[in-house]
């Protein structure tokens, strides 16, 4: 006989001796009535916990009439909180002289075959009631059913054949149990679908697999009321799929494997883990990253992902009509030079104790050269996320976690344009995604006003009372990136993949509805123009002229974190010279004169030289070099904790590979 | 004369001869033709620039026939980087036997008051293109001449004159000069506004704005050939809006402050920072955070934000219609026990090194309890981030930063319902704001099919070929958030505050639009069900019996990270049991019995008992206890990435004070 862990539900549990110890042991200290500091939302503690089976057990088998008889489960206990009101008067009460709110447990339950939900108290050492669920629905299964529902096919001679018959070994399968759903069904019994898997060779069971076999188990009953062997699929292949440290196959001799964790710094060149890419400094945008690519330990070659990206323009306009405040519509960079404004980082504040530094140079109106220290830094980045993990218990014999933590390399810069702070970010990860983080601080631009209290006013202020004589204007920001991407080479198209309901006819299915994925190509520029927001839809960027192993393009997807879009109406003169955001996505063809979303001369521009004229002329993108700008936006509606400096906020995006590896380049990790 | 330097282009410069001094030195090692590791996208070096600076010199003064008066500012160099073939071309052939690419320099100048657009060979000396652009607009801004017209004012005897009438010291008064955009006007000149802002007491002159003042200065002519003074209004005092350290207020005697950055866990409940709240367990939602409250320093006392949270129920359909597959559709909560599912969380892997693990206890199906082992985290991260910022450069005599690196408090748990493994983090900020980050990783739920490469494909699939035999299906997440928010109080509604753009009518001011925020309180639960991304609004939990001083209500803000919807029908029978799928907001009064959006009981049910049916009955929730229930959701569109396991996705959401504080509540930081 198997022991076979539930699937979808596997509690990591020390064996009933070690239980009664351990109680022993905390009882004193847990015991909310001891010196255990009490709170009424605590939860059950363990001994609680007996208390409460103690108390149902005594309940159900005394009170009925054919005691020995009776089946009993617990699916649920928690705590009953006791009402809101009784905790907070509680909380605010001296507690030496409060009674403590009640005890109790709510628990469901399933009682000779019925769903119970009885509320139990603790302090009276009772069940204060026990009412029968007479509703549709069942309670959550428990672990232990799960185990026993798993272990039935291993006995069941029709299955047994189902596994010979496939060339199976049956002491390689582990199986897991499926609820079923519910489809219009006048009457359902508490069932459940019970779903194999094959190891022979690996941990990964997911991968593998065993399709056509239909078991059906009643938990109620515990035996096996179902059973098909519609058809025989091939399971896929063991090899490649073991995700586990031991079991990877030593990386190939790259160079950049061999420099351990932090990165270098060859002139211009960045490499780090897998990246490789040219960094350099430009007053007008700012940080430049070109030709950033991926090694492919498979392939064993660094494989291209983006010629050129930067920040091409950025447009504040802000929303007070009164006369000094109108024309406030500033372009950040083609007015005053994102990079020009460039701020020196303050070593071990504005970037992490592992930070490198980099200087930059600008023209000064004389042509004498500068020098702008520090504005960028380089580190790694250990901010305590999970690049990927699993643990597994579906095993006979083998609980295991695999755990990989996230190391990325962030290169900063901070440009303080007059009174805001941008802070920008481009994060490389191990897996191939880059990812973009803008964060806003420093401080508000704010009106003065004769007001000193929200009531006195009666008038459209176009803003906040932050404080007194001080309206915060409401105002936005727009960033315009520029992405040329090359995925895997120049030639290039662009995808956008909607996911599409279909309404399920002809009763083919017992589901109504699902959603589909349709795949549309841009062919021009005009059909790569996007409104996001309205539509579920991947946005990728695809290369038609390489393919996996598996027949899939190789591509990358551009994943906006949020979704903002212009709230000025077109016609008006700041729309016209911002036409960038109009839509979110753009898609040109390469051409080396267009950088600046905004035009070249931007200030007083009148909208007649920018992206939206440029992609005006409609041209061919489909397999061609082309390039990505997205626009990033934050609506900025002040309030009062922005004074008198504002804690960052934040937005950004992710360019995430998209079967542009025949699989996960860090199972290696 | 002043001593101000521009503040929106603000270079950190040294002085003429230390730059000399510096060139000197490194000119040997950044010299592209020297040891250097040349790229032909590397910016151009200190000794380039100032090759552009007198080739440009020489071309124009010997070419012109007036040399002597004509005039020359830079006001953009940046390199002119060799077209992307020749780029290409170059880095893949052997660079000993290849010719380097040109370097040239694309400049930006004003010659004669001009807009002249040059290209400058370096390797010939030469200037080898000068085009006059005669379209609208003008180049970026120099820095030397914002500092000239921000200066203009002080010799200007109205303007003078105009500060003593408002009874401010000159000497305190510091400008900025400001782009004026474009509004239609037939001819332009090249003018800014300098706005100027008052000292007298802070460094923040941002929110002392001088208003009424109206000053155009030509930059070409560099005068002023504007001004008026139209109004008096107050300057905002000086009081309250230093952000600098020393010029902190001592914080008051808070307990909390006292402990120092790492946190403290009594019984369950945890105080960080300025944070203090209940944590604990239950097997069917795992981490239920209770009586969330952030201590306010003005007001020296713990005020309440958030009295229960917790991930309510998880659906996860999946999109394929076959035999075994249709009816998956689960209930991770309801069906499975989110909290029963919790991984024992791996030391140094899953958390970093400075958390501290915490147990969790279930009852198994016969009432005996179980311990769930180190299956929460608590750690401070240290994530590289910025809490907030500036740099201000605007000051005479004075150039500073002010910086406060971010730290904040992750309470992590993760669970691995079968494949899936769920990453939760509830992270306590600073700021006051409570951010929730959903991780997704494991392994996907793949159907094993006779296809080893996808042009052999001629049949719906319901999902991406992974690998050879290996269809990863198309699904959805979604996570039910129960938020019992109590904003300083029980008493609270829920305010949507939309982004309208208005059109400017009767010619009231130059523009044409912008927008203004309209407010609207949900006076019932159907005046909250929200579907978000159609437009623009700010989400806020207010409570209506609390102002500020400045009169705003105090509030938070729900900000979701990515809006996703459900793809079903709405009569398919998995859209009725999830019907919290259908809105991604909804808000119910308080009600201790509707815990779980998926209903109670969950397996087979029929959504005749969740969150959709109790809110039929649209019930009041204006000034009342209420509930909101925020639904995040993912589409999945499986890519080869994801096998054998998946690199970590993610999404979240946060709550964010707006007007709930005085004041930005880490000034003090």
């Amino acid at each position: 006989m198997f022991l076979i862990f539930p699937l979808r539900a596997v509690p990591i549990m020390y064996s009933g001796l070690n239980i009664l110890l351990f109680f022993l042991c905390i009882i004193s200290t847990l015991s909310p009535t001891l010196n255990h500091e009490f709170h009424p939302l605590d939860s059950l503690t363990p001994s609680e916990l007996n208390q409460v089976k103690t108390i149902v057990n005594e309940t159900i088998y005394s009170s009925s009439s054919s005691s020995s008889s009776q089946s009993l489960s617990f699916h649920y206990v928690g705590l009953n909180e006791p009402d809101k009101p009784v905790v907070l008067s509680w909380l605010s009460s001296d507690k030496n002289f409060t009674k403590i709110p009640p005890r109790q447990a709510f628990v469901l339950a399933r009682i000779d075959h019925k769903n119970h939900e009885l509320i139990v108290d603790l302090d009276a050492s009772s069940v204060i009631s026990n009412k029968v669920h007479d509703g549709h629905g069942y309670p959550l299964l428990t672990s232990d059913e799960q185990t026993a529902a798993n272990n039935l096919p291993f006995t069941y001679a029709p299955f047994i054949a189902s596994i010979e018959k496939r060339g199976l070994k049956l002491g390689e399968v582990v199986c897991q149990s499926f609820t079923i759903g519910w489809f219009g069904e006048e009457k359902t019994t508490r069932v459940v679908r019970v779903m194999c898997y094959y190891l022979d060779g690996t941990v990964n069971l997911y991968m593998r697999p065993i399709e056509g076999i239909t078991v059906t188990v009643d938990l109620d009953e515990m035996k096996i009321v179902g059973f098909r062997d519609r058809v025989i699929v091939p399971v896929p292949k063991a090899e490649g799929t073991d995700y586990r440290q031991g079991m990877q196959k030593p990386p190939m001799n790259s160079p950049t494997k061999e420099k351990g964790p932090s990165f270098a710094l060859e002139g211009h060149i960045v490499r780090w883990a897998d990246w490789k890419f040219h960094l350099d400094f430009d007053m007008r945008v700012g940080p430049i990253i070109s030709l950033a690519s991926v090694y492919d330990l498979e392939k064993d070659e660094y494989r291209s992902v983006l010629y050129r990206g930067f920040i091409s323009e950025l447009f504040v306009p802000y929303m007070d009509l009164t006369e000094d405040w109108y024309y406030r519509t500033f372009f950040d960079s083609g007015e005053y030079g994102f990079g020009l404004c460039a701020a020196p980082l303050l070593p071990s504040k504005d970037c992490p104790e592992n930070a490198t530094y980099l200087d930059g140079y600008f023209i000064s109106q004389d042509g004498t050269p500068g020098k702008l220290p520090k504005i960028f830094c380089i580190f790694e980045r250990n901010a305590g996320d999970i690049l990927w993990r699993h643990t597994e218990t579906a095993i006979p014999g083998k609980v295991f976690t695999e755990v990989r933590p996230e190391v990325s390399l962030v290169v900063r810069m901070v440009s303080t344009v007059g009174n805001y702070d941008y802070i920008v970010d481009w994060e490389f990860r191990q897996t191939g995604t880059i990812t973009v983080n803008i964060g806003l601080t420093g401080l508000l631009e704010v009106r003065g006003s004769p007001y000193t209290y929200k009531d006195q006013i009666h008038e459209e202020v176009y803003g906040t009372l932050l404080a007194e004589n001080t309206l915060g204007a409401y105002h936005d920001h727009f960033l315009n990136f520029h992405l040329d991407l090359d995925v895997d080479g120049y030639a290039n198209s662009f995808v956008k993949s909607k996911l599409q309901t279909t309404n399920v006819i002809n009763k083919r299915s017992p589901r109504r509805s699902y959603w589909t994925v349709i795949t549309e190509t841009a062919k021009t520029e005009s059909d790569a123009k996007i409104h996001l927001g309205t539509s579920a839809a991947d946005l990728l960027v695809l290369n038609p002229n390489k393919k996996t192993k598996m027949g899939n393009y190789a591509g990358y997807r551009l994943l906006p974190r949020s979704v903002v879009n212009t709230l000025l109406s077109g016609d008006d003169y700041p729309e016209f010279r911002a036409g960038f955001t109009k839509y979110n996505v753009w898609v040109t063809p390469y051409n080396k004169s267009e950088k600046w979303a905004g035009g070249t001369y931007v200030d007083q521009s009148r909208g007649d030289d920018n992206l939206a004229v440029w992609s005006l002329r409609n041209r061919e993108i489909e397999n061609k070099d082309i390039v990505l700008w997205y626009t990033l936006g934050l609506h900025h509606v002040p309030c009062q904790e922005d004074f008198p400096v504002m804690p960052t906020i934040s937005s950004g995006f992710e360019l995430r590979p998209a079967n542009f590896f025949e699989h996960n380049p860090v199972v290696q990790v």
